[in-house]
């Protein structure tokens, strides 16, 4: 494990959200991130499927831990804005978030990343986000 | 309590996701709606402050009963897709997201709401959305 | 004229493109920013209405100019990003923007904007944008 | 010539703003359009870069066209809404916008753009686009 993961695993560990979703990190390389979710009936919105928001939740993280991976060292990240179409119910019984850099600046990171419901063993794209990050220089 | 209203109620009540953040509707009227979360360590990102996915959550509820509070009876509501801007830090002792109905059509609703944090009886803005919901004819 | 308004003022007069569209800033107060352009067959898509694009070009200016408006002084202001919901066909004499200044940070400005369309006298509601602006230093 | 590409030619030619912006459609095919500009004065901003509104209009039009492409027969398609990150100054000789669908549905179709800078041969990205798009079904 490198310096700069150990850093996006710690700071992840941190976010008492994301252990309320129950998400995990399942890659994380420079650029790319991955975190999922399993299906929780305390996670769903009046259909029964999984919530906007929790999909939004994953995607913003992954978006915030693909740009601190190739950001300047001992930065941190914040979101600055994000945009999320909703391209299919969220029926399945595992979802994942995958983020993308697509454009690293000095100080902002533009990210994209696609949802997926993962159901008997097949994806299907859910949502997809295009994100904003701005790196923050560590306080002194 | 009209029926209207009650028809959002116990859409609300269906919803897993708002009970797990504590989220309750504190406003509910025609084309606006107002929904508020109290903090919990459960909701919180990497440094304490409440995470981008929760404020995101309730501005997309509050928008959806918005636009189902102008849309043709006994329609359902679905998030087409939204975009969020976070503009603060996101501290403070409870949140609420208020909604409104920009524009209502017949198929799609485009709705603004703000996120507040308050802390000591202050409130202040810390994300904003523009939202776009769309009207879905009951099942037969 | 104060400095700052002669600054906006100046910069408008350099963008090409607002000449060819025929666009004129109306208001420029601290904060708030009007630009107009009336109705021309050049500016239309296929079904003879305003171009989408011409809305958010007009829409794009007046949130820059405003985020400048109320920026450190000398600084220049480059779009980060914006999004645009299309809210009725843009058939009208004359088209105005009006953008004002959401929060405006150290680094990053948040703005919102309608356009409205102008017939017989009466405004409508066409489009709205939601809008981050970046102050840029000088070069030196 | 297709019957369904002869319809998007016909549709665009029909755009009095593309004429202004002197764009051209370089690729036409099965969800995939690609829209070109060259550069010129008339559509530059302060600092002599490519207009944001003028990549924002080719990023919509290359969208609209491919979400027409799948779409359903004799359909016309309106923008509902789209975001647009700017990423890097528009510098170049020539811009090209890419659109793709991601989902196509029966009343939305969710598309991604991309615009490039185009300099001595060489493809920089300059913008991104995520856009909604609606199918209009033909006037009676």
């Amino acid at each position: 494990m490198t310096q700069r993961e150990s850093i996006v695993r710690e700071s992840f560990s941190r976010q008492g959200f994301m252990k309320t979703l129950g998400a995990e990190i399942s890659v994380l390389d420079h650029g790319q991130v991955e975190i999922r979710v399993g299906y929780r009936p305390t996670l769903t919105q009046q259909n029964g499927f999984i919530h906007a928001g929790v999909l939004t939740s994953i995607l913003d993280s992954a978006c915030g831990y693909a740009a601190m991976s190739v950001g300047p060292e001992k930065h941190d990240v914040l979101s600055v804005e994000f945009k999320v179409n909703l391209l299919a119910p969220a029926k399945g019984e595992r979802f994942v978030a995958r983020a993308a850099v697509k454009r690293a600046g000095k100080n902002l990171t533009v990210c994209t990343a696609d949802a997926f419901a993962i159901q008997n063993g097949q994806e299907k794209v859910v949502a997809t986000m295009l994100a904003t990050m701005m790196n923050i220089s560590p306080k002194h």
